[in-house]
């Protein structure tokens, strides 16, 4: 016997497949949905199944894009000769809020793991390489590549093969610095974020 | 200028109106739904187009059911003159996990507060009390309800509303228990529990 109507049961087994989404959050979203106005319910179907409309590569950075460009790639204000290389859009949406970045970006597309079967060849770095060596070949200007990788093991070992990679394109290559992030607690700052923090202590 | 295609952000807001969903979840999972192949993006589609497809309320129980009758309602194992009144359909999964209840549930449809609007009309009282003065002029059997509302301010003025519209209908009512329970800390258990499991102790 089933206690619940197919449907509502699909829709919980589909919650339940997103990250972070346990059967008991599913439930509680679809119920929630079944409470919903019409009006709300219909925004939200749309909002689903339009999802993937319209929705491409930029050309330049493989970020999402509407257009065969993406709206920073497009923009004329945007330093082109300096590039931020990043794992994931996510990554694109937190460096832009904090509104101190005037590049334009990379989007990999994930780190290498081996583990979870991600190679160099599944992530867009010959693009970035290719994408450094037109710039290099356009002007004799320079070139400033950030690679702002996540600080963890992946991407770490990703940053390290980009900037092997990098290395016959001649390219100023920076990565982001390491140390204590603000609001921290010194007590609770693991050791290797405490030893890079006194490694690049600044004078005040 | 926008750093994210339209549809993109529609998602997000969209997922961001669901309960307990932040704008980072919200990024997390419209981005996770980008990535999932087409297959698995096609399933999530129909289960969100099709949730509220043949789900309607069940005549007597009002739970969700697919057809006119849900399935407990429809058995005939079910001890009809047992009605364990619930909240929401949340619940009756809850109980039905249990495999310890053997009779049917009424499906309020919340609890009764005056603060997000609910009075009695706005639940299925009416319905319960109907359902119960139907049962009694059917045959001399006894009927129990079991009042099993949420064990809050909301859930305790229900079941006490209720009780006093069953009244007349001289049913045998009941509530859930309360003490303290299984796993729990008598450190770190609120006071009116714990005079709720010294009051209602039991002889072992």
């Amino acid at each position: 016997m089933r206690i619940l109507p197919k449907s509502i049961e699909k829709m919980i087994a589909e919650f339940s497949r997103l990250p972070g989404i346990g059967s008991k959050t599913a439930s509680r979203l679809t119920f929630y949905l079944l409470k919903v106005s019409p009006v709300q319910f219909g925004q939200f179907v749309e909002a689903v199944s339009g999802l993937k409309n319209n929705v491409q590569q930029c050309r330049q950075c493989c970020n999402m894009a509407e257009a065969e460009l993406c709206d920073i790639c497009k923009d004329s204000k945007r330093d082109k000769r300096l590039i931020c290389v990043v794992e994931d859009p996510l990554d694109v949406m937190a460096l832009e809020q904090t509104k101190s970045f005037t590049g334009t970006y990379h989007v990999l597309g994930g780190a290498i793991s081996p583990i979870d079967g991600v190679g160099p060849e599944q992530l867009k770095i010959a693009e970035l390489v290719e994408r450094v060596n037109a710039l290099r070949k356009d002007s004799s200007e320079s070139v400033e590549i950030i690679l702002a990788t996540n600080p963890s093991l992946e991407g770490d070992a990703t940053a390290m093969y980009i900037a092997r990679e990098l290395k016959p394109a001649q390219a100023k290559i920076t990565k982001l610095a390491r140390g204590i992030p603000v609001g921290g607690d010194l007590e609770y700052t693991d050791e290797q974020t405490l030893t890079d923090a006194i490694k690049n202590r600044k004078e005040i």
